[in-house]
């Protein structure tokens, strides 16, 4: 990996930087952020500006450029990359370390005084501005708005913006119409009397519509907005896909509709021309609801006064509570997948002794195995293939300066996942394919209580998923060991794998309460860098839990997982296992069998049926 | 318990409100918090401005008169309270029901338009000002300082603030000096590059000067601010206690010093223009340090581009962490208390099958036991003392009206802490003096295993405490039980018994994590209404703990129990408790034996010393 060389781009940035054709007043530093204009996780090509002018292309970062200095902050999942892919213009912000100071504070230290400081107000979120713009005004600075995008000045080979073709989803899969989804919407909005609605983010603007696309990689999302407002619903949309027969008849778009339901279709671009409309007619009292992640420019837009802020809008909390058809799906889905891997496995268990097998090897087989079943999409994340030292690095893709080969003395991480079009996989499974020592036994045992601990965890109804970290590192913790890195997310249903409001990590303070349909990763690991990595993830989902007793009639909840591949019991230090933890395993394992193994019978896939048999057969504690 | 008629003074009240004599303009509406000048959680009869106007006493809640509605903001603790202590001039606002309004929602849903509402400013914490303030003035009405408190103007026979004589601590209690704190917490200022530091916090001058008193009963404190610049030191205190020999050789104020360490003593009422004075005289780049919970009229004081504010302020932080002076100190009272309970335990145990003990006469015995010890000061509590029903009432204290006599039929509680003058304690216990069914030792134990999951837990150096608030609740949680408040809080060590900044609770997440010497509550419980209360509750200490190995060199921590009283081992399901929950029983009881026994030896109390010894034997598991 060499550094990209950007002498030239800065010189060009510093010019666009004082250009009166892009600013009114020049500004001595330029902000970068890593996302879209949607605060995407994963973003596409055209919005990889922050790539473009660094060469880092971690998912997370933010580039600041003033006229002497360029300076990145990322957090310790990337120090290292970043430090290889980026030239000496730039220096590395460590950010979580006691001296790496904040942008702010290293903007003040840096700026001449009364400096402007521009950045794109579609790219940043107004939460983030608002903390921004006021460290910079204390300290006699400006952050301002620069309506076009400077970097895409000078990206002269720039991507154009994906606008593929869109899938319509019929409510087999959805369970719930557009239409029932808008009226939930609208009484959620009368609720908190407001009167419009404006819909962000990528995931909750398909949701809502029951329509998914592939605009970026591995999120089955398309570039739109949408305004809905108590009589009105305008979608924000760019191409031809709108022409599509199968998308206007899913929207009804040349049926009489009532007007309520009636879609206006409109040019993506004119979104901040329309809701500046709409925030120049409000009358006193009229509120508009929008994410407090919306971005800087949409939320201008309205004025202040009529502005309703929330840290999760009403469609990410009814996103993430799973209907019937959403869990079938889900379900059929985990079917699948775990199809591919026992496929996968029992190939790797034959071919790694050989020595021919590389990391990019296992994960394309994983991706073959996985195409081969109904309703494959795409991936839903790039496949973490790691083997050995490699499976420390947490975030780490297998690329062919890194490539291992698989061996039967190190350990095997793999963490994948694919969308379908009934559900959204996540899976990680940790296999050795020869001996694993006593060591390596002892810390997949303490990751799989952690597991255990989560998963069969029991909890009142409105408990938050943090409150549930600590079960799955208690057991690491006795041991004096841990992993840097929360223990589950949620996950969508056909849409991103990451997805709010809710997950269980010791970082957050501010998810939503669990409630039965939601789904989460439960993931915990163990990372000893320069050896090995250890992680063991299920997909689980929140269901009604029976108990003994009742308090304050507030019933209980706990998970049932939903992913059913088996977790390779060679690695198991039995003895380390309770009872009850080894009746866990014993009992997830003979749901693998029974229910992965009738579909592996359906398939015809008789080799790997005995390879599932096998690996689950039942462990015995020696008492 | 009849209400208090407050019809008179509520037409007082709204006179004053109108009052040119104290108020500019009038004021449609005054806020009478709970707290004092010092934001402490306990006051003194001479604050209880709240209980004054309302007649209700309980710990927390916020009056608020307008010229039509008298209301009052309290907590699910006291609905009952509440409404039995208030007359039908008050509306009671229950807090954390759905549809009760906030109390800036109601101001503005019942006030005329543009109205003033009127607070002490002396009363009001900051950081609730900027709230209440911003949410009346973007209703278009305005929050004012109203200097004299409108409650004083009218509280003829109001007590007079106390100025009781004060303690000094030598070094063998508080291991380092005064002058030695002050160095320290001047190069926390220096780090911070700060010039002055102000405490506001009651205990945080106390700890600070090595001085206790007794102003407030249950806090050995004394009303006094201090304001620390990098060069001089004042003490805004009252009265003639200044003036006796051991203070004034204690603070050395008749010594020739550095002038750095000259005391300076101010009288209490001159805090405000002395602060004004300094605001007043700061240069460019000098900043003032506060708590963000100090008076509003004090950080008024200070110009805000001059405010440094923190939620913890450095002395907050260094009181928490218990040096090993004080952590003897510590241990030598819990010794003394536990004698003082095995005492009180024995005579309960002959004396209740009598009938002839109620809660008062137990609550009264602990007490007399607890001041036969040495260096005894006082309760540092109200003390919980409840049987049967009253022990599910969770702040219970009892009264004549509600005083139960305590039986062989019933589950007794005893919440009750005492500061010595080498510490302060803080224990429940919950004991059976006959036959307890099979339910409540069920109920029981699961509380008991969460208590041994926080005091056994082993986590890494970091950890904040309500990480491991879950631990407590996990046994109950499985059955479907639970309680409803946090598992613990800080304890001051001869100082308030609740102190910050950590604790052990599902509630806070600002907490400050756990270092070794801290000291907190372990205090799990459980609860049915009607019937009776559970709760098991020991001071622990935070210590470094022995793991087998040591993730990123990170180091971890574990709990010891400073509170050596034994466990009611008959309210002990055996069966229910692991092996190792089982050991951990059995080794505190030989703990409590070997070192409370050979005091209890040494004080010649021989019958509590057999009843210690009848209560440790060990548990024996069938296996």
């Amino acid at each position: 990996m060499s550094p990209k060389i950007t002498t030239e781009l800065l010189k060009q940035l510093r010019q666009v930087m004082k250009n009166p054709k892009y600013v009114q007043e020049p500004v001595q530093a330029y902000i970068v952020p890593s996302g879209d204009a949607h605060q995407s996780e994963y973003i596409a090509p055209c919005d990889c500006r922050r790539a473009f002018i660094s060469g880092f292309d971690g998912s997370a970062g933010t580039a600041i450029v003033t006229e002497q200095h360029a300076a990145m902050w990322t957090d310790g999942r990337y120090f290292l990359q970043a430090a290889h892919q980026m030239d000496n213009n730039w220096t590395l912000m460590k950010m979580g370390l006691k001296d790496t100071p904040t942008q702010e504070d290293w903007l003040v230290s840096v700026l001449p005084e009364g400096s402007k400081v521009g950045v794109d107000p579609f790219i940043i979120p107004a939460d983030q501005w608002k903390r921004m713009s006021k460290a910079l005004r204390s300290a006699g600075h400006d952050l301002v708005p620069v309506k076009e995008n400077l970097i895409d000045t000078i990206w002269t080979d720039c991507p154009q913006r994906p606008c593929k073709p869109l899938i319509t989803l019929d409510l087999s899969y959805t369970g719930v119409s557009w239409r029932d989804k808008i009226v939930a919407l609208r009484s959620k909005m009368a609720e908190r009397k407001v009167m419009w609605f404006v819909v962000t983010a990528l995931d909750e603007v398909a949701w809502l519509f029951n329509l998914r696309g592939s605009d970026v990689e591995y999120n089955p999302v398309f570039f739109a907005y949408a305004v809905i407002g108590m009589n009105t619903i305008r979608l924000f949309i760019d191409g031809d896909r709108m022409m599509d027969p199968p998308v206007r008849e899913h929207l009804q778009l040349d049926s009489t509709l009532e007007p309520e339901f009636k879609i206006q279709v409109m040019p993506y671009g004119s979104i901040l021309s329309e809701l500046q409309a709409v925030g120049a007619g409000l009358s006193p009292k009229e509120k508009v609801w929008l994410s407090d992640k919306a971005s800087y420019a949409l939320t201008e837009a309205i004025p202040k006064a009529y502005r309703y802020l929330t840290p999760y809008t009403p469609i990410c909390i009814a996103k993430a509570v799973k209907n019937a058809a959403e869990t079938e799906g889900m379900r059929r889905a985990h079917i699948k997948d775990a199809v591919a891997l026992c496929e996968l496995f029992n190939w790797l268990e034959k071919e790694v002794p050989k020595g021919t097998v590389t990391e990019i090897i296992a994960a394309d087989k994983a991706e073959e195995f996985r195409s081969q079943q109904k309703d494959f999409v795409e991936l839903s994340f790039a496949t973490i293939s790691s083997t050995g030292p490699n499976g420390a690095i947490i975030h780490y893709k297998p690329v062919p300066e890194t490539n291992r080969t698989l061996s039967v003395n190190e350990i095997y991480l793999l963490d994948s996942g694919a969308q379908y079009k009934d559900g959204t996989t996540d899976v990680t499974r940790t296999m050795h394919f020869g001996t694993p020592s006593a060591y390596e036994k002892e810390c997949f045992t303490y990751v799989l209580k952690g597991h255990i601990a989560v998963s069969a965890a029991i909890f009142p109804n409105g408990t938050k998923g943090h409150l549930l970290d600590s079960f799955a590192r208690s057991a690491l913790w006795d041991c004096g060991l841990d992993y840097l890195h929360g223990t589950g997310h949620g996950v969508g249903s056909f849409l991103n794998v990451h997805e709010g409001p809710c997950g269980i990590s010791y970082k957050t303070f501010a998810d939503e309460p669990l409630e039965a349909g939601m789904i989460v990763s439960d993931e915990p690991g163990y990372y000893e860098d320069g050896s090995f990595g250890i992680r063991i993830e299920n997909v689980v989902l929140v269901i009604p839990a029976e108990t003994k007793y009742n308090f304050k009639n507030r019933g209980s909840l706990t998970f049932e997982p939903l992913t059913l591949v088996p977790i390779q019991t060679k690695m198991i230090d039995v003895n380390l296992l309770t009872e009850k933890e080894c009746n866990w395993v014993n009992e997830y394992h003979q749901k693998c069998r029974e229910v992965v193994g009738a579909e592996l019978e359906r398939q015809g896939r008789h080799e790997a049926l005995r390879w599932l048999l096998r690996e689950t057969e039942p462990l015995a504690r020696v008492q």
